[in-house]
């Protein structure tokens, strides 16, 4: 057994008795043998069971060598290939180029939901591609014109100051302002509260950043927002996904999960959620916010498609119920232009403070100019004009879309009618295999974001994210027709596929 | 011995035979002690050296065994006051308001650094006081006509796409324009190396995050820029500082260093450092490009005052001579401005793609106006003859405040002339206690940084760093005269102590 390492590890007189010894005992051989270059970099270890047998210990013992081996780092293990002496200074790194960084880079591949999102900011527009994969506000409502008198009046006010620093959790004017909105939508209530951020994925960020590391556990809506879940992930933390149906998340499986794990935080759109842009009703609001308070769990709720609501009363924010518990977080993109990048987070208490030095650290601050810019937007009436714009056009794009389905893929699928948002959430009714379909859609001429990608999980149904906001209704029309069409092709080469042992 | 865990945690009969067994049964009947509400939430356990006389186990297994709980969130272990049961669920969480954060935050103290620039950003004019803490561009320079001009010109020309969204590595056109500075300069060839961050801030940020992790060590020089000690140590790694000499970082004490550990990062400003005002010798930079080719390192290389140089020739920054290796980040606000929070990385291979998705995963992308902005400002000679405006400004400061210091401190004092930026860096020939000095001198009306606040790591010597950057000559004069009494009055009442015994 393992006759490579009899003779570069001493296997011999090991101590055995008592206290984890054994697995110290060992971590220090193979680090020695390793520090005297008798282990050469690169070189494979052998599998933890020819271990276990040669120095007659149990397998997990050996497992849990190799694993300290790898914290202190002297060995990489890569799954499936197994484990490796870690070089350190590998020879010749002047001719690889830069492959040594992918060598010595800590690992963490790039996600399926990383790759969706850089293709989102990417491709929009291909030639001749009906893209429902981007769900942007449409360019066509930003208002150019009225943020380029409030920049003419910051820099005639403020002068060489719009170009100067600001303290990391914003502009006092700015920070006002969001309170008074938050006041008005019962997301704050202080500006004390409020942490300027840039954007809401900034928001999110920090709050993961602010509450998790990597023995932690978080539970998310699953659908959820992409961004959502890539910051999550980059904590390192373990992301548990809890489902979503009519009714927003749903709190009795969060209940359940709590029970199994240590949950440090949950995290949830409350409002038109994207992307089902169902709400979350009122018990299961109730209930959270009692399990918040219960379980000392932090909240951190989305309100970034709150405003943007084509029907039906406006809840009322999770964060009012449970002000301590709620970290909320939301920001002007969706309304006004997410290219802005002003969001903000309301919190308080120890939480509100860590948040702020993480700011603090994280870039300084959101840029001087254009937070003079939104407070002065936000000091009037525009922000509600514009919402008001806003709604009708996008309402019409998802009756569109909503007509659209029915026509064509009618029987094949189920949606809930977004309340509001950018986003339908189409659920078919039999599985197809989600890369196939995405690939068949592009070749037809439409693209769309595949559910696995702004899922926590792996789940056994079939999802699609159709994104309306950019799109003209007849372009919805004609998208949902080439989607249609290649859903048909894929179920016929299924069709093909089981009837072919048989013929 | 330990009376309380008698009855509470069955200690009897364990197995005591091999393969860390014992740590694990103990772990698990303190868990099960635990969940089954007998050891309850906030008790105090035994200190480990009771519990192992209670077990007949060896002090550190003992101290093993509340480590894994700690690491599996049984217990909270706090320096000095012991180890308590966590409470998963404390009661009457709504009646303590928001004081159960502080309970289930993730440990991590604000630090001296965080307070330091916490009070920067704060504290900078102050009826009275003379601050010698901020090290702030002048705002009297900040082009804020050009600037306003330029914006217009971006609405005129962009519409609604100035508010749209941007891909997370920036602006084509601002990507090429630093490029092209980079160029210029030495610092990239291409603007497919180019990410736009917010700040060098957020750079320093992005590349700590992609590097480091709690597990990991790096290697700053030391005394450093507070930002950056911030940033490394958000990422939990093990800092180690590297002094500085008149000839920029030590790279022979850097080499005992990675003798010693496995460092992933080095972290230094090559030129014109912050806060010595010094640059790394020809000789050392070529030892360090070495180093980190043959030693597989990253080192990030801050040219954020590189530009801001009043005498002798700029030098070749280090990326020149290692490009795979050198992550080189700096920014805009030295010159035009920190609150445009523009900066920039620019690396290349697998590490530059982790920085982009970290940047994105971040906040999506920095603003665009001020991307556009900034793009525009760099196509033509604004930059240049913004610098030229501001050099001989600088220069008089830090020629008044060296004045001062041998007018007021000579033979007290130690004191590189700064080649540039906006700092000098004091160090007092005979110490003083540093905390007490400070006071002193706020009472005395002049504030300064304490060395220790930008410092990776205690020292004996008594540093302080003056920042002439916001102040004119005369105030730098009397700033000095005052710091000099304060220091006089610390003086005698440290000979007073001394000699009151033997009275």
């Amino acid at each position: 057994m393992a006759p490579a390492m009899s003779y570069k590890v001493d296997l011999s007189h090991l101590e055995r008795d008592g206290g984890g010894s054994l697995t110290q005992q060992l971590v220090d051989r193979f680090a020695g043998a390793i520090e005297a270059g008798e282990l050469a970099p690169g070189e494979k270890l052998p599998p933890t069971r020819a271990l276990a047998a040669a120095a007659s210990i149990n397998h997990l013992t050996a497992a849990r060598v190799y694993r300290r081996l790898a914290e202190e780092g002297y060995v990489t293990a890569s799954v499936g290939r197994g484990t490796f002496v870690r070089s350190l200074a590998p020879a010749a790194a002047e001719e690889r180029g830069d492959d040594w960084q992918a060598y010595v880079l800590p690992d963490r591949p790039s996600t399926y939901q990383e790759e969706m999102l850089s293709d989102a900011f990417r491709l929009p527009g291909e030639e001749g591609m009906i893209s429902l994969a981007t769900g942007f506000p449409s360019q066509r409502f930003h208002p150019a014109q009225e943020m380029a008198d409030l920049s003419a009046q910051v820099f005639a006010d403020e002068g060489g100051a719009a170009l100067s620093y600001l303290p990391a959790p914003g502009l006092p004017a700015l920070r006002e302002g969001l309170a008074d909105l938050g006041r008005r939508r019962g997301f704050a209530t202080d500006a004390a509260e409020i942490i300027v951020t840039s954007g809401a994925q900034q928001a999110i960020d920090l709050t993961a950043r602010a509450l998790l590391g990597p023995r932690d556990v978080v539970a998310v809506e699953s659908p959820t927002f992409t961004g959502s879940l890539l910051a999550l992930r980059a904590t390192g933390a373990r992301v548990i996904g809890i489902p979503v149906d009519e009714d927003g998340l749903d709190v009795e499986a969060l209940e359940q999960a709590l029970a199994r794990h240590e949950v440090r935080l949950c995290a949830l759109q409350t409002t038109c959620q994207n992307p089902t842009g169902v709400d979350l009703s009122p018990e299961r609001r109730l209930r959270l916010a009692e399990l918040a308070v219960e379980r000392n769990l932090f909240v951190m709720e989305d309100g970034a498609y709150s405003d943007l609501r084509f029907e039906g009363e406006r809840p009322c924010p999770l964060r009012q119920a449970a002000p301590g518990h709620v970290i909320y977080v939301s920001s002007l993109s969706k309304v006004v232009g997410g290219g802005l990048r002003i969001g903000w987070i309301a919190a308080r208490g120890p939480v509100h403070e860590r948040l702020a030095m993480l700011k603090q650290s994280a870039d300084f601050h959101t840029p001087t100019l254009v937070q003079h810019m939104a407070a002065r937007y936000l000091d009037g009436d525009a922000y509600d004009r514009q919402l008001a714009k806003g709604l009708p056009y996008y309402r019409e794009r998802r009756d569109a879309l909503m007509a659209a389905l029915e026509r064509h893929l009618a029987g094949e699928y189920d949606a809930a009618v977004p309340r509001g948002g950018h986003h339908v959430w189409v659920t078919l009714r039999r599985p197809a295999e989600e890369r196939t379909l995405y690939s068949e859609a592009v070749r037809n001429g439409v693209s769309f974001t595949p559910g696995g990608a702004v899922c926590a999980e792996r789940r056994k149904r079939t999802s699609l994210r159709l994104s309306f906001s950019l799109v003209e209704p007849d372009e919805l029309e004609e998208g949902v027709r080439r989607l249609a069409r290649a859903l048909r092709e894929v179920r016929r080469r299924d069709r093909t596929a089981t009837a072919a042992p048989l013929s």
